[in-house]
Formats: C-alpha cells, sequence, structure tokens
C-alpha cells in the first residue's frame, strides 16, 4: 500500500462543508468522485480537519491509499494534474507526496492553524466581502489580546463547542497561540486572528473570535472570557463569527 | 448649487460596466437610482474613468450636483449612510465631502491609477480567484520592466485601444508610471503592476497587461513593446488582460 498526503485549498462558499454528504457539493464528494474515476473503484480520503459550510481553506491536507499497481499506473504529478482538471473549479489540489505507509492527514497532525480576517469600519468591504467578517464598530485589539490569554494552553473548551457535537465526547483541547496582526487585503486594512492548537472541536475557531469579538467592541470585559471557559456551556460564550472570514490556514506534522 | 465628491468602490462582477445602460445592472445606474430616490428627481453623476464590465473599482470617484435646497434636507453624512442602504451591496460609497461649485469627478482628475493582480503558478488560486488573473507560467517580471519603459510618458496609444473607440479620437495619453511589486494575498505572492497616467482609453490598461505579459512569459522580446506603439493598430498588441484582475485603484486631483 502507498500512501499519498496532499495539500487541499477552496472557497467554502461553493460547498456544504468539507466532508461527503449524499447530494451535496462538498469537497471531500468532489475529490474522491476524481479519484474513483480516475482509479475505478471508491478510493476513500481522510483530512486534517472537516471544515463546516462555508469555510475556506487554504492548507486543509488530505491522505489515501493506492495499491502498488495503482501507485504505478500514473506519477504524482500526472495524479495531481488529473486530479485538478476532474475536481471542482473552487479546488486547488497541491503537493502531492508519497509518506509513510499508514500515514493519516488526520491522526499524524500534530498542530491546526487557522486564520480569521475581520474588516472593521462602517465601509462596505466590497473588494473582500466573501473573505471577511465586516465588524461595523471599533476593535480595541489590546483588550482581545488579554481576553485571548485565558484560552493560550489545555482547557476544556465545551463553552466554545457546538452544543449538539460536545454531548458525551471529549472537549479538551489545547490552544498553543492566538495572535493579532493587521494586514492589508486590496488595499484596506484587516485584524488577522491567528488561532493554533493541537485540535479543534465543532465550530471552536469561530466561537473563539465571536466572544473575543464582544470584548473588541466594548460589550465585554477581557476577564469575562474566563468565566466563560469556566461556565463549560456553550450559551456563556459570544455568537460564533460568520464562516466566510474563517480559513484552515495550514496543519503541521512531524 | 452645491457640489459633492464621492469614493466608490465596487466589484466589477456584478456589473455590465460603470456607465448606465437601460436595463443592465451597473454601477451608475444602481447609484442614480438610489440618488433619484432620495432627491425625487434625476441626479446626474460624472465619474472619473468609466470602467469595462467585470473591473472592480476600489477608488473611482464621482461628483454631482444637489440644490440649496437638496443640500439643506441632509448633511453628507447622513446622505452616506442613506446612499449605501439603497444602493446595490457590491457598491460601497464613502469619504462623500462638498467641493467647489463645478468641480467635475472627470475633468478635473489630474491622474489616474489602476493596479492589476496577477496570480502566477500552476495551483488554481481558488481563494481569490476573482481578483487576479491566472497565468500558469513563470513571469520575467525583469523583462517585464524594461518593456514597460517603452511605454512611460506621452505617446499616441493607439495600439492600445480598443479598436471601434479609437475611430476619429484623440489617442495620445501620457503614462507616468508602470511599477511591478509582489505582495500577498491570502497567503499567496500575487505579482501587482501599477499603472498610473494622465487619462487611459478604453481598454489601455489590460492591453498594457496583456501585451507586457507576453514579454514576461518570453513569447516577445521587451523592444517588441516599441513595435507596438510605432503600429498605431490594436492587432499588433497582446490580448486584453481579464477583467477581474483590474482594479480601478484612485484618482488624483489638486
Amino acid at each position: 500500500v502507498h500512501t499519498v498526503k496532499a495539500k487541499v485549498a477552496y472557497r467554502g462558499d461553493a460547498f456544504s462543508g468539507f466532508a461527503r454528504q449524499p447530494d451535496q457539493a462538498t469537497v471531500q464528494g468532489s475529490i474522491e468522485q476524481a479519484l474513483e474515476l480516475l482509479y475505478q473503484r471508491p478510493v476513500e480520503t481522510t483530512c486534517a480537519g472537516r471544515t463546516d459550510a462555508g469555510v475556506h481553506a487554504r492548507g486543509q491536507v488530505i491522505s489515501f491509499d493506492l495499491s502498488n499497481d495503482e501507485r504505478g499506473v500514473r506519477g504524482l504529478p500526472t495524479l495531481e494534474r488529473s486530479l485538478n482538471a476532474l475536481i471542482d473549479d473552487h479546488i486547488a489540489v497541491s503537493e502531492l507526496v508519497e509518506v509513510s505507509e499508514g500515514f493519516s492527514a488526520r491522526f499524524d497532525a500534530k498542530a491546526r492553524e487557522y486564520r480569521y480576517f475581520i474588516y472593521p469600519g462602517k465601509t462596505r468591504p466590497v473588494l473582500c466581502h466573501d473573505l471577511v467578517w465586516h465588524v461595523k464598530k471599533e476593535l480595541d485589539v489590546q483588550a482581545m489580546e488579554e481576553a485571548a490569554s485565558y484560552l493560550i494552553g489545555e482547557h476544556d473548551f465545551k463553552s466554545f463547542c457546538l452544543a449538539a457535537s460536545a454531548v458525551g465526547k471529549p472537549t479538551c483541547r489545547r490552544v498553543h497561540e492566538i495572535s493579532f496582526k493587521t494586514e492589508q487585503l486590496m488595499g484596506e486594512d484587516v485584524l488577522v486572528i491567528i488561532v493554533i492548537g493541537n485540535a479543534f472541536l465543532h465550530s471552536m475557531v469561530r466561537t473563539i473570535v465571536g466572544t473575543l469579538v464582544e470584548v473588541g467592541v466594548g460589550r465585554r470585559e477581557p476577564a469575562w472570557v474566563q468565566q466563560v471557559l469556566e461556565a463549560r456551556d456553550r450559551s456563556a460564550a459570544g455568537e460564533n463569527a460568520p464562516a466566510c472570514g474563517l480559513v484552515f490556514w495550514q496543519v503541521f506534522y512531524e
């Protein structure tokens, strides 16, 4: 068996999320359909992290297995070209490499990085509206940084997990970093929130961002985030930030 | 009479160009419809430069006149909010200011700046595909810079003008600057070509970019651009670069 690893970028707004679902346009569905066409059998893919409908990816990672025969049929550069020709236009597959047998994009991932893009200010960000959350108020980034500091380290993030997904499941995760930077996107200043952790619960990054923005606009004090964590209850946290501002940026392996 | 000047940003892919046309979604049409609703009479707007279907704008400028009464009805901040509420979501109006009577966004403009975004490389730029031209080959930027140098200054740009638009019209223009820089757009390197001139002919920037890319991919030598200029014939130049990569960036006034 030969295990192949690949980087996958996609526009979230073109799909009902990453994970394959019957009768829905999904990223996994499109890739697996193309692989099935190429190898004339169902090929299952594993991803580093499922993303919800509307969430973008720049550096999602997938892995899948090919038999000796299949691996021999075409080289990886050819497979990459064929895949990109067959999959949906809003997906791009790149950096195909053969990795050690049994490698899993999911279980071998050491850390995952998400970036969230916020456009603050009153004017509509028409050029990049589908890549940012337009928060119409000024943000106190220093207060957001202080609020974020409560989330660094290993915690029970149950308050930051979609309630239905937290039932009967472990909700401890380790957040390595939450950092903030301002960068230009098509000539406008956007606030980028970089979140790195070992793994993330369902909608965790969007809930973290929504909660930090509550502090940023001045509706809450930074220390409130500590109470949110301790509540272990999704209703204690802020609203989910919109999917369109979130990008699954990269995955770290050994 | 009170003359108002405003900055206008828009997504080109949502419109059949800037200029009002019957039964078509246009930027001017949407703004003038909103103004008519607010003032209960047709209000004509003048723009710094008409853009074609698909071309984006960050800093288009418009001007229009209001009577004493109309100017008194609502302040400019209120007008700005009302306009943005009424116009198409893919347009944003900002920086409304009253200027000296008779000011024209078109005739008082001293220079115009366009930026063209190219994504070079083989992987599809899925996150910003609607803001860039995906040129799948490597570009020799140094050769493009040399090619661009032939275009600086005052020239007859007839070869760079949509043929039908050049008939019987003056085609001399002055290009002040064509510069190149690489910047990050959603984590990917893009080549930005900045073109500044006193005024531009129909599709002139896109023809300049298409011609420079001919040189960049190695199909032509930089000195070929001199021949293109001298031909005074649109068919001598390169193809029009796609509209989606072009942004009307800003307008300079006294």
